[in-house]
């Protein structure tokens, strides 16, 4: 298990986010290095589906995570028990990340080891979705419990992301969850969207999910 | 059924939210308006708590809702099928509300014919901890499918609050949830705090919850 590295960010001096989550991602992608931001609510899943995935991939390419919380260190903990590189970025009180806190997490996580870097943001459906992270694709979860008007209460985040991940599946006779009007609304406001339902927990999903994302890392991989 | 207000929010011209909050706070005392301020993630039942809490109390009191949203009304029409007032609050994608919003909220739901006025704030627990509403009481939402580890990754939102309730208790067999972990983890870092369990979905806990509640907009009416 490796050593737990934790960073305290400094409020951002950039005036301007997107020029530098612009060169991120043209850094990364030079380096190919597929940068993915991960997105949602508190308590969606977002620990658990990364652990399902890294369990997935992690024979078959190098991955790094950056845990970005308020002030904790028990994500990072939980993932550095999968055997990956993971360290802990501290907001302190910031509700999201930017390009230029992405860019110190990249470079403490030694960008030349690296295939697959993950971002976990903010648990948050609101300001993570307004700052460009610099990363190559982003990716948001809903889970069931949270219930099916989402798109319609959180309209930027279904907008400004590659996939969306439908978690905790397995509880859906339990809650008063239309899984079909939540693919409508997001396809209506997000028509090139990905959409994968999975359980984290039970596993459910999580191939086709993997099989997505194995695909995306290889075109950065080879180039492309 | 009430007609539906929708207010578009402006950004803040107010330099010190405190001095805002803190008249605010002063002159609902002065009209024994009790003042309620509502948080929570995304999907944890705030609206649907909302709704049992009026049931359970419109006979005996005056309530007026004031539902905050980034640009959606769907809160706001299901509080006015309970026969309450209700105005919507557009606050443009700013991640939380402030008092000189709340104010303008209050100015707009005709303080004079309310006894308790509820905020229900944006679905976050990160910026609305941050900023003083001018609320007599601020309540937290946590619902179990978030997990019992929120309180450490969340601090501030814990802290600051004067009740927490625990919503959907009906789901925590199939949720790994320790409720006693919560409730140690609270009280570590908020020893004053009250915790009611509830289910808003099967009415377990809420005469306990709207108990409290009715105590205090009493003591607010009665002058104290």
């Amino acid at each position: 298990m490796e050593e737990l590295k934790v960073i305290e960010i400094k409020k951002s001096i950039y005036a301007s986010n997107d020029a530098e989550a612009t060169k991120l991602r043209n850094e990364m992608k030079e380096k190919r290095v597929f940068l993915l931001n991960l997105m949602s609510s508190p308590g969606s899943g977002k620990t658990t589906t990364l652990v399902k995935t890294i369990e997935e991939l992690k024979s078959e390419m190098r991955i790094g995570v950056i845990e970005a919380d308020i002030d904790s260190d028990v994500d990072a903990k939980t993932i550095l028990k999968t055997g990956v590189k993971a360290i802990q970025l501290h907001t302190g009180g910031m509700c999201h990340l930017d390009a230029p806190m992405t860019k110190e997490g990249i470079d403490n996580l030694g960008i030349e080891e690296i295939d697959l870097a993950v971002l976990e943001n903010i648990g948050n459906l609101v300001c993570p979705a307004s700052f460009d992270t610099g990363a190559t694709k982003n990716v948001m979860i809903l889970s069931v419990p949270e219930g099916d008007d989402k798109p319609l209460k959180y309209p930027l985040m279904f907008e400004i992301v590659d996939v969306l991940l439908i978690n905790k599946i397995d509880t859906m006779s339990i809650f008063d969850f239309d899984i079909e009007a939540v693919k409508k609304r997001t396809k209506h406001l997000n028509p090139k969207i990905k959409i994968f339902p999975i359980s984290a927990r039970t596993g459910e999903g999580i191939k086709e999910w993997t099989n997505w994302l194995r695909e995306e890392v290889k075109l950065v991989k080879d180039g492309n």
